[in-house]
């Protein structure tokens, strides 16, 4: 059994791995973790979330300084923390071969100055940036089973990347046309925070980050083509429906498009390819799946795509990447 | 026309009042406040609440300190603002011979002990208390049409007590066992703030403020009789609806608890009592109607009571309140 | 006071029309009107929209056969009946110098071979297709005022064309690119009808008719251009939000398009362009408005608008084009 | 490896039911049946319930005429059909050796004139009745292991009597006022199926089936007491919560109604005692739990009880039952 730690395991997506790791036949849960002036610390994880009484009631503990004692004692951690702070805490964990696996944007784009804009804190580890993988399991997979750094992709751009890349990676789209991407997700997104924004009188369905939403620049980046993407917030839990509108190229049709699925995805069982008929939310909720249906018309392609925000757009894909780390079947666990 | 300002008027309540007053044909709205505090200062009210674009824009103006100017340029307030907030600002008002229509629970309760208990401050104005009228407009109508001081009802205690009052005044109940009040809430109750248990994710179906809730004594007290009221947490905005259930007299039947409500509500267009079949929170939200069904078995009544907590639990019967203190049509304004 | 009758009038749409007609100061409402087969026939509106107490309680009459009679006694007809009726019964009413509002599909595109297609069935009135004016207020406000036959605008066409319209007739829009329209809709889009689609536990959030949407053609047709439109069922009852995205011609700034919208909405009271930020289901959920707001960057523009389905997008609009038929203030009776 | 096949898998109830058998591991699921007239009969289940796509994907086989090989070739059958349909098939699938779990209401009520009343149909079975052992699971766990039909109690019944049964069995509530049981549900107990009650937009908060609900004298049966209940509709999806007021023993104080629960349920796994706080829907929806809290004031007890109603108050239970049974651990497969 490896011997794995959550830190920042009071928010919703550490949460999700805590119940995650807690089932997981070949990792044990050793310790959950906030940080330290967290109003949370010292409480059972189950106090908060009542839904895992019985099934895990671990303490979450306030972080100390004593992270190299922390590092030492474990194989892997998952961070599920604040962007800088994870920036700030994988490179002890690192230093301490303790593989990490950051759900946070820290490390996701190689490119410094992308942090200072979008995240607004100077990014001090250029080196890590250059050796993080980023991961999106079913694409990154070898480079995964080979680093300690695994920069789990973000829950707008897993559902949108794995809904293009066949795509793109196969030629079929005419991309002077800038793809769309429609999304609206749950307010889990958010996270597990007091705000007027997602109170929930204030919630209903609306655009939000127009034109200059962080998880663009990460799409585009490892896409490696520029596409226009609207987030939405909308009136329900977790969840993300992904909506795109792309140009084919000349002459492509529907078979080359469903041959271009099967090709990456035949044999990777967290990527539901639907053959009739396109996928929504309540199909994806609460599992580990990213589904994907599509329609073809005039030269042009509607994708839809759908994943629980909080699994394959988190908890459940930054485990599916730790099981190919360590040689384990990819769904391990998580179904 | 009458000068009407609003006191608070960056909450739900505030902003039910302030579009209220401003399609009112008798008031005019002469001004909405906030604290000088508040970070909703200056704005326009459709700024934070763009369904009242066009309807009401008027700038919410942080109070300062000429609070008896203000009261001399106007006719009648309406407090929507916290309790002890709204328990300094009336005396200044009353001074200075503006009618105060006070929506919290700061002068509901004629006994001094009740306001440490419940609200957690000491009451400085038992004079005030004792010249208050309560605000359950349909019961107390020679009274508020008399008074300068309107503690209007609070939103769970309209709807218990006009659904009781009928049979406890017609002597219909066995008191020696409690009425049993279960309400459900929407979100809005909880007022507009950031708040951990307010949040989207948060949210689902809980009973709270079990045995202890400040709206017990309210609805005991101004009955008469002792109740078991258990409020829950709904996972919509709004409205409230109450199961009662009750024990009958010996006798008691069908015909004599649709007698004691057409005694009382037959000729009060805001009180709608069902022949046949029970309200939904559907029934009454965005209204101003408390709506009432009933039946009867086995020496027992089911009684449920549905209404706007924002409308007829709160902006509603405030204006319905002012009407009636006016000597206008008490629905003016409403429907 | 013209007589007002609505046919239909037991579905969500005939619902609202009865409520703004009960309440509106111009036109009486003379009666109610459903299919005789249906099975709400001779119940009060009221019975089956238990909100409507006390406001509307007019019986739900059986259309019977003298429709003849019927179109002599009254001025005007809402048809909120579906399509192949509309087809029916609009000529009876207009050879009676009834005059016709009608919010079905039935005389929206001028294109005999449109509704085999789409509706499934044959038009028999070419000449009412000729002669029937499209009731999107707001552009066709002169044809309007003079026609006897209003096709009141579909509900997804009416926020998708007064977005994109004053962009399109002022040329701002690289049309090469055709403009793409997400659009999302609450439950009531659908009807009042058991169907399990509809049914609460099968709604989450997906997109439907993609690629084929019978609203489409009818904004291709009345916009002058192509679009891709793609609408959505969401997980609430009224409502739509439409994010367009479309590409601007080179050199076009936000100034040209602020401009454009001022020039055609300016003094149309029912349209509110924002300043800033952008509209969301909440802004104009139970209004009769439809709310607009815009961002531009790197040469594309992305347009939300929204309203209310029942409101702007069928039953306000009705009366509005009502309203301009008489010479009324067009907001009379909405507001 | 024990054969099962669910019958009526179309339903919310059987698709859980389909869930749970397929990750079981030690029943192995055998087949998927529903009625030979469904629609849904040659559809995989995962057509209809896509987020079983690649989890059980087996067909809805129509039941044919040849029930007693069906029986014959299974060692257990879930019975998730209607109530005369289960009163129809259990005594054949019984009498060719193959162990009943029904999940209908069919056989939970040892009395004949029960059947008429709230089923509207005669039961002609009263040796199966006799034989039939009640599974609430937590409460009869040893005439469970024995018998070869258990009745799987009513969701409504499962939560009260959870609540309630411990209380009663150690004498401390004073019965002479009756329990008053108030539960709302998720709109999936209303199974799967077109409605207008359940369409989306119908759905709010109500009561119904006030006085006369069928698990009112299901829950007074087994409790042996009468008591009050009043279910209601609630706007989501999945989960009872039932608040309960009762009148305590003189004398009896939290300690005892502590020590009761804990006698009780110490050792059961599946039902979670809160020591502070209580229950709301969101601690126990997608899990197989009931959550119960308490408090006492002044000689009154309110006891919140919350479960899934697909799971713990239908599928889980049966499958725990049916663990029960075969002697494996209860709660295997479940968590």
């Amino acid at each position: 059994m490896q011997k794995a730690i959550i830190i920042g395991a009071s928010g919703y997506t550490g949460a999700e791995l805590a119940r995650i790791l807690t089932l997981h036949p070949a990792f044990q849960l050793n310790g959950l973790y906030v940080s330290a002036q967290s109003q949370d610390a010292h409480k059972a994880i189950s106090d908060i979330y009542p839904q895992l009484k019985q099934i895990v009631d671990l303490p979450l503990q306030p972080l100390d300084e004593n992270l190299t004692a922390l590092a030492q004692q474990n194989d892997l951690v998952f961070l599920a923390t604040a962007h800088e702070v994870s920036h700030d805490l994988a490179p002890i964990f690192l230093q301490n071969q303790c593989k990490v696996f950051d759900l946070s944007g820290a490390f996701r784009v190689n490119n410094a100055e992308f942090y200072p804009q979008y995240y607004g804190f100077e990014h001090r580890y250029p080196e890590l940036l250059e050796k993080a993988v980023y991961g999106l399991a079913e694409w990154n997979d070898s480079a995964i089973a080979q680093t300690d750094l695994v920069a789990v992709a973000g829950c707008y751009p897993t559902v949108s990347q794995l809904s293009l890349k066949p795509l793109i990676e196969n030629n079929l789209l005419d991309l002077n046309q800038l793809p769309i991407i429609n999304a609206v997700s749950g307010v889990s997104g958010a996270g597990r925070k007091a705000s007027l924004t997602n109170s929930f009188c204030e919630v209903s369905l609306n655009a939000y980050g127009v034109f200059n939403h962080r998880h663009q620049p990460e799409i585009a980046t490892h896409l490696g083509t520029e596409v226009i993407f609207t987030p939405h917030l909308g009136n329900f839990k977790r969840g993300i429906l992904a909506t795109i509108t792309a140009k084919l190229k000349d002459g492509v049709g529907e078979q080359q498009i469903r041959e271009a699925y099967q090709q990456y995805y035949a044999h990777r069982p967290l990527v539901r390819i639907y053959e009739q008929g396109l996928p929504s939310i309540k199909a994806v909720e609460f599992t580990p799946y990213c589904d994907i249906g599509f329609a073809v018309k005039n030269g042009y392609i509607i994708i839809v795509g759908a994943e629980d925000n909080l699994l394959k757009g988190a908890a459940a894909q930054a485990v599916q990447c730790a099981n190919i780390r360590y040689g384990f079947a990819e769904t391990l666990g998580l179904i």
